[in-house]
C-alpha cells in the first residue's frame, strides 16, 4: 500500500512568535530536548524494570518522583497520560456510577469527559458572568451546600485553578478549605498553573492535584501528573490481586518513553522557572495594557489578570474584516508576514493568546504589530 | 529546592546490541527521528486542532489515520496511549461490572489489571504446558463454551496474538472463527505483531484488534492502536451528550504529541517491513539453531519459532554462574565487554531475546558471543 503525505513538519509553528495559550508552557527546556534524543525511541525508559515504572533506578524515576512531590507537595506522586486522564482515575477508583460530583462552571471538557466516562453526575458552581466570569468561593460554598442537602453525599469536588476561557486563577485555598469543612476531597486541576507558578497542595488544602506535563511542564506529550495527600494513596494506588507489585488504576504503568524522560530532564528548569512567576504575570499585564491602546480592544476575565492567557474582544479587528479582500483571515495572514503565529484562521471578533516564556523585546514586538495591523488596516 | 542526579543517558542502551524483546520493534525509523525533532515540544500535533485529534489536518493525522486502517484492515482505528489503554477501552465500553470474559492463559498482566480495574472475572484458556505452553484451538473452543454454559453470557474474548514470554504465534484466525460462531466479540492483543507481522483484522475474524507502537511499530511511547469493525465504532466511540465532537472512552484526544508524531512517520516504514517478516522469522530460526550448539541450552516455546522472541533455558550458564568469581553477573558482564546488552543482570537459568531488525552478520556475532563466553568458561 503507499501511505498519503501527512505533510509532518512544524517548523512555522516553532520558529516563529507562537501566541496559542496551549503550546506555551510545553517548549522543552534544553535539557529536555537532550533527553527527547537519548529517550525517543519506544519504551525507552523500560531497560531496568522491575516491575515497576514508579521504582526504576536507571534512570531514576524513583528520585524524580521524589523530587516531583517535593515540588507541589503532595505524599504521593505518579505520572499519567495527561491531566485527563489524572481526573479519569481519580473519579473512577473514588466514584460509583451514578454518583454526584460538583464542579466549577469554567471546567475544561475534559472534566466533564471524565465524568461522563464514569457515569457521573455533575452539579455546576457557575461563574459570575461577563466580564469577569469568576469562580467565586461563596457561589462554590453555596452550591455544594445545596448539592449535599439534596444528595446526601457528594464524593468529589472539582475546581479548575486556572481555567483554559480567561485565565483566571480561582482561590484555591478557600475552596479547598470549604471543600476540607463539608468533608469532601477536592481534585485541584492545575494544567494550566502547575509548572509555570509554584503549586503547595497542602497549603491550598486540597486532597489532590493533576497536572499537564505538555500543557505547563516543558516537557514532550502526553503525560500529566497525579499527586494526592496520604490518606488517598491506599485507594488510589491499589494493588492488583494477582500482580502485586502493578497498580489497578495505572495499568500497571503509564508513562513508557520519552513524556517522562523530558519531564525529568525539564525538572530543575521548572523550579526555577515558577520562582520568577511575578513577572510573567507582570509582563502580561503590560501585554494588555499595549494592547488595549487599540480602538475597541478589552481583555476579559478577571482584572487585572494572573495568568499568561489572556482572552481579548476585538470588535476592531471584527469590523475591518467585514470589508477587507482577505475577509477574516486578513489578521492571520498580517500576523504571520510578521512571524507571528498561533491566533487561529479567520479568528477575528476575539481570541485567546499568550507570551509566557518570551522576552519583553518580544512582547512588545508582538503588541506593536497590533497596533501596526489596526493602523494601516484604517488607512 | 535541589533535584537529584536522575542519570538521564541511554548511550550504552542504544549505542550496543540490545536484546531486550521490549526494545527491538520501538527503534525508531529514520523518518520518525525527524518527526520526533519537529513535533518534540508538548502539544505539538494540536496547532490547527478544530476539537477532533483524529480530524485534524495539518499535520493530517485524519489521513493517516485512513492509511492505518488499510493497513491493518479495520473500519475505524484511534491512537490510545498503548495497547492496555486499548482493552481497557473496549472493556469499559462493552462490560458492566461483575460481567465474565475469557482470556487466553498466556495473556499479558496488562490484560488482567484492564479487567480488574473494570471489576471483571475472567475465565482462562490454559497454555498446554510445558515445553511448548500453547493455546490450542481446541482448548479454546471447550474453555468458552463451557464460559457460555456457566455464565449465560459472555461479553468478550480475548487472545493475544503473540505472547510475551515464549513468542507463540496463535492460531487467531481459527480462534477468531470459534468466537464468532460463539457471538462473542473477540478482542486481538497485537502488542507483538502489529508492525511486526501483516495483521488483517478482517481475515482473522476478530471485532478488535490493539496494536503497540512502541512495543513494534518504530514510535515513542506511549501510543497504541485501537481498530474495529464498523458495527462496534457506534459504542466504542460513542460522543458526548454535552461535547458533541468528543469521544468519550477517549477522554476528547488521546495521543498529543510525539508519539503520534513518530508513528504516522513510521507508517510507510512499517508497511515495508512487514511484508520482509519471513526473513525475520527464518533469521529467529537461524539464531536458535546456533544458540542450541552450546551444550544444554534449548528453545522452549512452539517449534520452530514463528516470531523473534524467543525463550531459552540456559542451564548450563546457571552452573557456570555457582562458581563463578563474579557469580550469576558473570553472563551479563561478559555480554556487556562484547557490546551485547539486554539480557537482565544476573539471569543466568534462562532468558528472553531478540534480534529484531539486526543483519545477518550481527546476529552470527552475537551467537559465536555466547558461543565464547560458554567456551572460554570451561578453560
Amino acid at each position: 500500500m503507499e501511505c498519503q503525505n501527512y505533510g509532518l513538519t512544524r517548523s512555522v509553528e516553532r520558529e516563529n512568535l507562537n501566541l496559542n495559550p496551549l503550546q506555551r508552557g510545553g517548549v522543552l527546556s534544553a535539557a529536555a530536548r537532550e533527553a527527547l534524543y537519548d529517550f525517543g525511541d519506544g519504551y525507552s525508559v523500560c531497560d531496568y524494570c522491575a516491575g515497576r515504572l514508579d521504582e526504576i533506578a536507571k534512570p531514576s524515576i524513583g528520585g524524580f518522583l521524589e523530587d516531583l512531590a517535593k515540588f507541589i507537595n503532595v505524599d504521593a506522586v505518579r505520572t499519567v497520560h495527561g491531566a485527563r486522564e489524572g481526573k479519569f482515575a481519580i473519579m473512577h477508583a473514588l466514584c460509583d456510577k451514578g454518583d454526584t460530583i460538583v464542579v466549577d462552571g469554567n471546567a475544561h471538557y475534559t472534566t466533564h469527559l471524565a465524568a461522563e466516562r464514569n457515569s457521573l453526575n455533575m452539579v455546576e458552581i457557575p461563574n459570575n458572568g461577563g466580564p469577569e466570569f469568576e469562580i467565586t468561593p461563596e457561589k462554590y460554598r453555596e452550591v455544594l451546600e445545596n448539592a449535599i442537602d439534596e444528595k446526601g453525599e457528594i464524593k468529589l469536588a472539582l475546581l479548575t485553578h486556572v481555567d483554559g476561557n480567561y485565565g483566571n486563577l480561582t482561590d484555591a485555598k478557600k475552596i479547598g478549605k470549604i471543600c476540607q469543612d463539608a468533608g469532601v476531597p477536592l481534585v485541584l486541576n492545575c494544567a494550566y498553573s502547575m509548572g509555570r507558578l509554584p503549586i503547595d497542595a497542602k497549603e491550598l488544602n486540597v486532597d489532590f492535584v493533576v497536572g499537564s506535563g505538555h500543557k505547563s511542564m516543558a516537557a514532550s506529550g502526553p503525560i500529566g501528573v497525579l499527586g494526592m495527600k496520604e490518606e488517598w494513596a491506599d485507594k488510589l494506588l491499589e494493588r492488583s490481586s494477582r500482580h502485586q507489585k502493578k497498580e489497578i488504576e495505572m495499568l500497571g504503568c503509564t508513562s513508557r518513553g520519552a513524556p517522562v524522560a523530558t519531564l525529568m530532564a525539564s525538572l530543575p528548569h521548572l523550579v526555577e522557572r515558577v520562582s520568577k512567576w511575578d513577572d510573567e504575570v507582570q509582563k502580561a499585564r503590560n501585554f494588555v495594557e499595549q494592547m488595549e491602546e487599540i480602538d475597541g480592544v478589552v481583555q476579559v476575565g478577571m482584572r487585572p489578570t494572573n495568568h499568561d492567557l489572556v482572552r481579548f474582544e476585538t470588535p476592531f479587528f471584527h469590523e475591518i474584516a467585514q470589508n477587507h479582500p482577505r475577509r477574516g483571515f486578513f489578521l492571520y495572514e498580517e500576523l504571520k508576514k510578521r512571524k507571528i503565529v498561533g491566533i487561529k484562521r479567520g479568528q477575528t471578533e476575539w481570541f485567546k493568546c499568550s507570551a509566557y516564556g518570551m522576552t519583553k523585546e518580544q512582547v512588545d514586538y508582538i503588541a506593536d504589530s497590533f497596533k501596526d495591523i489596526a493602523e494601516k488596516a484604517l488607512d
